[in-house]
Order: C-alpha cells, then structure tokens, then sequence
C-alpha cells in the first residue's frame, strides 16, 4: 500500500486531526514518521518515544471506539525549511455531546522527509479554561513567525 | 547593555535552565527571541504568546525567591537548520529539598535568529514518575534524528 505524501505542515497537520477524530490507525500513523526519535505526549500521559511505541499508544485510545469532534484554533506557526512547530488550541468533544471538554493545548513538530512532511513530535496537555486575552493570539488564521 | 549570543541551541537551553535554577529574569529573557509569536506553557498554565507575556509570567514565577535545582535528562534532538526542537525530562528540586518534585516533560524549540539561537517555544508539563522502560529514551546523551 502506497503512503500517503504531505506536501506542507499543514497537510500533514489536518490528515493528524481527521485520523484522530476517526479513530484511524493507518492513517494516523501514516502521518507520523517511521523513525526511533518520535516523541508523543498524550495529555497527562509519559513519554513516549519511537514510532512502534506511539503506534501502540494511539492503538490503544482509539481501540475504546469513542469518536471525537476535534476543532483546531489559535494556531501559531515556526516554520523552517526542514522544521515546523505548530503551536495549536485543540477543542476537543466526544461525539453526540454537546459540551466540548477540557482545553489542550498541543505542539507539534513535522519534518521535511524524502516522503515529504511527516509528524515527529505530538506533544499535548490540559489546559485552564481559555480566556481572550492580550496574552493568547486570536482565533483567526495562523500566525507565521519568518 | 550587550545581549549574550548563542552560537548552538544547546547553549541557549544551558542559559535558560541556569536562568530558571538562578531565578534571573534578565539572563531568561536574554534566551528568548524578542518576537509576538513565542509560545510559553508552564506546566498545567495556559499558551502564553509574545514576548511581553512570556516576560511577565517568568518574573511573577521567579518574584517567590524560591530557588530551584533542575536536572535534564532524556533529552531527544530534533534539529534544522533554522529551527531546532529539543525534547527534555525536567527532574527539578526545591532547593535545600532532597526529594524531586513531580517530573515535568518539556518541549523546548530554538530559531536560529540574526543574534544566534533563541528559545521560540517552551512547552513544559507534568508527567507520571519516570519508569526506565524501552518507550523512554536512554538516560545517556543526546539522541540526534538527523
């Protein structure tokens, strides 16, 4: 079976979002990169490193059979030629429910790989309650660093 | 007042876990790069962003005097060109205090800027106690993906 190419960051970063929210394991780890320096943090959760490892641990969340909405915002962007970190709010409800739960926030990291963009680092926790602020960037488009 | 430079990533993240031990406000902003879009979460906080929030939040943390011993460990280096991504285990004491505090998993990215490397994101939340199992990484130097 052919993998799947991501040609940006953000390609990358949506196939992530819609294999979470479908509880996909081929294509979550379609997006991760096949390498022992992964890094994963799940909220709350240890370190985990390696992809075999965070195969294991996504296998083992989606396994539950609870499907999420998951809304993506305040995204903030760094971005190199070979690098890109993501800093996102990620809104998350479990499906048929009204009220979203508690905030997270997440970085992740993608690599400009021969097969083009892939994840190499997830990392995720809970966060208060969010407020609009000064001190969070607005809800509206990505903001790019350089 | 002449800003230190930092000729590699690795010794932004020396200046910024010895301004963090030092309760030194200076020398901490000195690692940042002076830019809207840093990102700052200290463990269990909301995303801060921008450098005037990021300053805030280090000078109300280091205003307690409560002096800190802080010991890196785990570390896995995700390196560009550009944009450098250091994943950490903070091992970090009280001062005057023998046992360790709860582990913290931090997620720290350096920009290489026209004034050297600076810290763009500081990721940092608690994690479980550590256990030596083949999903960490070895305790020993640095991992190096590419």
């Amino acid at each position: 079976m052919k993998k799947s190419v991501f040609g940006s960051p953000q390609e990358a970063e949506a196939a992530f979002y819609e294999a979470l929210e479908r509880g996909d394991i081929d294509a979550m780890m379609e997006v991760w990169a096949d390498d022992e320096e992964v890094v994963c943090i799940h909220p709350g959760g240890p370190r985990l490193t390696g992809y075999e490892a965070v195969l294991k641990s996504w296998a083992q969340i989606f396994s539950s059979g609870q499907r999420l909405r998951i809304q993506i915002s305040h995204e903030v962007v760094l971005s190199g030629m070979m690098l890109t970190v993501h800093s996102v709010h990620e809104n998350i409800a479990a499906q048929g429910e009204q009220r979203p739960g508690q905030p997270v926030v997440a970085t992740n990291a993608y690599l400009r790989t021969a097969d083009g963009w892939r994840m190499i680092v997830h990392h995720a926790s809970p966060a208060p309650a969010m407020q609009q602020t000064s001190d969070l960037a607005p809800a509206v488009g990505p903001k790019v660093l350089h």
